[in-house]
């Protein structure tokens, strides 16, 4: 045989023109799973064929995951080398080009990208990979070389915490793939510097998803002062303090956390206008009500409360809580700010308990925007709905 | 009787909890409509009592209407005089000086900003008033003489022209309230200057809840060339030249628009960018497509195709075509931005028709922003959901 190529086929039952038409995956239950195809390595690059063997797509399998094979590309014949993945990058570097001056964003965001389950965030010279899929890992040195050859950066960084790595059977062991870093990293964004800490901080050190939002909030933050809780780096309020905000508080459970806002700030010229307070949030959110604090900007970036469908009545009740013990903290006619990056969440659900908590703290409120993940975060054509990530701005009135 | 205020009971099945937690209509079948209260003159105000006689709040009466009681007040005892209405003013005036450091913008959304039924467009010392409901259109008065009093502008024009007056039995005639006005207002947004024909134009002359979208497109089009179809006096055409596009070529139906856009230009110091081409967009597209032309940005946005529920299906077919028929002129790596301004389209239809359009036309889609009317078109807690006004940035891959 000349093609050395695996096959993986679909059921007869399985209508291909799905794929066609440009669906990303192919689940288990609708692929042909024999013992050869049970015994493909996770990764492995194969031809994805229809009942009746007609070539659909190249395709990466991996026979212990649910998504049993991901599309690369609707060319049956694809060699996914460096230079495919070059392609992929360069295609993905235009974008952010396009709408970044400077080289801090979301690289690539996985099928929205066309690199399933592959997340790239860059700091400057640094990139931050996340091989979420098992393709991914097993070709980290060719994108290692692909990611350098196109942009330039010195500094390849592997984080391997992401949560999806165990659904494909993958470890949990983040290395350094290239050059070195030496502390944080200062990340210029909305006026503000940040720092991330790209080696030991939560996924890849900074959440770049926000940026559309943390501009709108310190547009209204101008002149205030600012609340932020599940602070953080401190997204939200340095950005508000570059903006013209009066003062910021940062509010997160973590210690180092705080040390990377405090830092920030002090980069952003802003230290004197900021102050931080390590606690529990809602611990914080009651202790403020109690002393009778009042902000005109108040904003809660919490955790998913309701990452996947079993949490989702206690995520929503938790997101109601955030909204009734954060309202009263709102000065007259100020504004709060409510995030959710709970996948199980959707928009309307997320907004109905964000209203019913500010109504049971006695406010009335007007949303006056809605906000998702800013534009280095594409979505691919056919996973597109409202998103993870929301952010909801309202105003309480007088 | 010291209490000459009429009164409006809700049926005994009628829960008024609703009203209370803030909903902000009664409906005709939630009322008792017995003759007393099918006399009552359009816009009377009156007290909302439960079916027990209890006092709810002061609401705006029309029995012609299917909404038959707007909440104005949750005191049953609130006077609904200049002071009252001036208020309400106040308190939206204050949101847009947060937001906007010139006066130009929508000052009351109607329900959003506690004035139920009325829209008011500023464009510095003029205000454009639709008094879409009877309350408001008896008011007329009272309410300029608020208006003037709170922002201080001098010229006052009542637009009629709104579909909602003839359900509330309103006429169409509209009348200069106060002041006057000599030709076409300057209007500065994102950077360009547009021009606002007040008393001639489509509603109030010029729509401002697009300004965060134009916004983001003007910051993609740097450098390319722009293609406006359904572009009105220019929106989305003169923030890009306004960011740095190339060109910017504008096609509308309307003469009298395409003469505002380019003397908006001209304004904007782009006049040499930019072009016009008076035509029916759906020809424009099919003649550009057949020149072979393309633009690195392409933005659609048409008038509503789906107003109501009854045209969804052909609206949404007529989405479908938009963009099935503007995705060819879109160059490789370029963006398209896919608008509608339909209520009976929701997001996730008018994604879904975008999407097929798209993919009918051979072309492959990041999703890469979802946006909505800006945040001076603020929506009421118990009206909130996704909102007319959509806008989808896709971009196309090469």
């Amino acid at each position: 045989m000349t093609d050395p190529r695996p096959v993986i086929r679909l059921r007869p039952k399985t209508d291909p023109r799905r794929i066609r038409r440009g669906a990303p995956w192919v689940y288990e239950n609708e692929a042909v799973t024999d013992r050869r195809t049970k015994a493909l390595p996770p990764g492995t690059i194969a031809r994805l064929e229809d009942a009746e063997r007609r070539p659909i797509a190249t395709v990466a399998v991996n026979p212990n995951s649910k998504i049993i094979a991901r599309v690369l590309d609707l060319d049956p014949e694809a060699v996914i080398d460096e230079g495919w993945l070059a392609a992929r990058l360069r295609a993905a570097l235009d974008l952010r080009e396009m709408l970044f001056d400077a080289p801090f964003y979301r690289l690539i965001h996985a099928e929205g990208d066309g690199m399933p389950g592959v997340v790239i965030d860059r700091f400057g010279d640094t990139a931050v990979l996340q091989p979420n899929a098992a393709w991914a890992d097993v070709l980290t040195d060719t994108l290692t070389a692909a990611l350098i050859d196109v942009t330039g950066v010195t500094t390849v960084i592997k984080n391997a915490s992401g949560r999806a790595r165990a659904l494909e059977g993958l470890d949990d062991v983040s290395t350094v793939l290239a050059g070195g870093v030496a502390g944080p990293i200062p990340v210029p964004m909305n006026g503000a510097t940040y720092l991330a800490d790209v080696e030991g901080g939560q996924k890849t050190g900074l959440f770049y998803d926000q940026r559309p939002n943390h501009a709108f909030v310190a547009r209204l933050a101008k002149g205030t002062d600012v609340l932020d809780v599940f602070s953080h780096v401190g997204g939200f309020a340095l950005a508000a303090l570059a903006g013209g905000a009066r003062s910021a508080l940062s509010v997160d459970g973590s210690a180092p956390a705080l040390e990377l806002a405090r830092g920030g700030a002090d980069l952003t010229g802003a230290g004197d206008r900021f102050e931080t307070l390590q606690s529990d949030a809602f611990d914080a959110l009651t202790a403020l009500a109690e002393e009778g604090r009042q902000f005109g900007t108040v904003i809660c970036d919490p955790p998913a409360f309701a990452p996947a469908k079993p949490a989702l009545d206690a995520g929503l009740r938790a997101y109601e809580k955030v909204a009734r013990l954060s309202a009263p903290l709102v000065a007259p006619g100020g504004t709060l700010t409510l995030c959710s990056c709970s996948h199980a969440a959707d928009l309307t659900q997320f907004r109905q308990a964000s209203l019913r908590g500010i109504g049971r703290a006695g406010r009335t409120a007007q949303l006056i925007r809605t906000g998702f993940a800013g534009p280095d975060h594409p979505q691919h054509a056919h996973l597109a709905e409202t998103g993870y990530l929301k952010a909801l701005t309202f105003r309480l009135l007088p």
